[in-house]
């Protein structure tokens, strides 16, 4: 199956590439810096970082293509014998600048074991500061389009897994307004890469034209200082709950690839709340629960 | 063992008073605020905050004296059946403005279970931004000179534990020149009340020199951008192993008061490295390894 990791390897490469190279269209005076790295185990990656962009606060589109061993809690959870495990894929985290700019994660990866067994994960979720309607719909529409495209079931599964995944149990609040996330997709590879590479392809019409028409929007002290306080959950929930962060850390991947998912400023105040009846509140009340964005 | 709880509950009371008071005089400018708490199944606690004040950017000392049933983690941990557990005790982080003055942290306990089995924890440790070894001699002296008085074995003990429990295994760095740390200290409740009260009275002595001696350093920019940056590590570590704080969220506690431990202002650089020779770098080196800061 060697054709196949080349497949998914390519293609996730080639997604990076087109991707940083929009975005710095988007920014117009930064440019990623790009990092390659090997895994001591075999393959390696390469991190692409974006910072102090004119739209791009800090910004990191990376890939990696790495050979290792199942982890011990990997091979039961999946109960196998520990056996060597391939996993390629693209993760890509841009906290912008204008706090009118919503967050956006988006991870497409590959994993194939020893014994043959093989599937596909991914998904990609918006982290709004304001709640622009508009651009919510436009988001999830253009991943419920990618998905339906292949199967019409996908769209509200993997939506309510999005949802389900970025919850801050703690908070009892969204981390934001979802979009979709799928794991262990099993099939027939070519269907399935080709549904994974229609949702690669869907990243930038998902989110572009929401960054293009927010990011002269102005903002001032106020819009800072609450996009500060979010990414604050933005970090408590990539430290405690996400999985592929915790993975990296525990797998001693290479942290700074790792980690570049974490914002470039944040703030912690005691206590915070919005004024009632702010568009602060607005948000907040409405990551207490799953909404429905599009029917 | 009511009397037990009584006394420690009082005693932790009183610290709390007696740090926040020193430390408003410090301050100058800023005062305490405090929050009454109640716990779902009983009992509750006081939180109490400064914010934005003249030496401390941001603190929080706070109380609580807990009734409820053992998690089953911590049940089985202790070997123990499910039953209920009483917990009571006084936890403290500092985070100064002056990025010369080191982040501090204490946190004083005591438990008890319905089977009669009870216990002391706690333990303090300094987080520097940059290194004045002679402060770090006084940290280490003052609850040396605490240990000494009750256990000669104590001090090199809880010292060692405490460079274990505040390590990033996965930044392979120290959180900073540690102290002592110490739990499940069983025994003579008399002698060991004793002891745990001469570490908290020991609080002050041990940190307030230090911060009076440092909080008129210049700095500037540099020096800001460093402990920002630092304080990322701090937010690391009590996000991903601090078990206080785990177990605060886990248990649903009062989320402000578990969090309030987070600095007020933190930056996330992707791949940042002090210059060579500088006194960033100076730290960073102490930090790889446990050093041993007095004979």
């Amino acid at each position: 199956m060697q054709s196949q990791r080349l497949l998914a390897t390519e293609y996730f490469e080639s997604l990076q590439s087109g991707i940083c190279s929009a975005l710095e269209t988007v920014d117009g005076k930064e440019r990623f810096s790009e990092d390659s790295w090997k895994h001591d185990s075999g393959g390696g990656g390469r991190t692409r970082i974006i910072q102090n962009g004119l739209v791009w606060e800090k910004g990191g589109v990376s890939t990696s293509a790495i050979q290792d061993m199942l982890t011990e809690t990997l091979a039961e959870k999946l109960g196998v014998s520990p056996q060597a495990v391939f996993a390629t894929g693209v993760s890509l985290v841009l906290h912008p600048l204008n706090p009118m700019i919503p967050t956006v994660h988006a991870n497409f990866r590959y994993l194939e074991l020893e014994n043959g067994d093989f599937w596909f994960g991914g998904g990609a979720d918006l982290t709004p500061y304001y709640l622009f309607r508009d651009d919510v719909v436009h988001f999830h529409r253009t991943w419920k389009d990618s998905c339906d495209k292949h199967n019409p079931a996908f769209y509200p599964r993997f939506k309510s897994s999005c949802d389900e995944y970025f919850f801050l149990q703690h908070r009892k609040e969204a981390r934001g307004v979802g979009g979709i996330f799928f794991d262990y997709l099993r099939g027939d590879f070519k269907s399935l890469f080709q549904f994974v590479k229609s949702c690669g392809d869907s990243f930038l019409p998902a989110y572009l034209p929401i960054a293009e028409r927010r990011k002269n929007e102005p903002w001032g002290d106020t819009e800072r200082e609450w996009q500060l306080v979010r990414r604050g959950r933005y970090v408590e929930f990539n430290l405690v709950y996400d999985r592929g962060t915790l993975f990296g850390m525990e797998t001693r991947g290479r942290i700074e690839s790792v980690l570049m998912s974490l914002p470039p400023l944040v703030r912690w105040t005691y206590d915070h709340h919005p004024d009632e009846g702010s568009r602060e509140e607005e948000l907040l009340l409405t990551l207490q629960s799953p909404q429905t964005w599009i029917s």
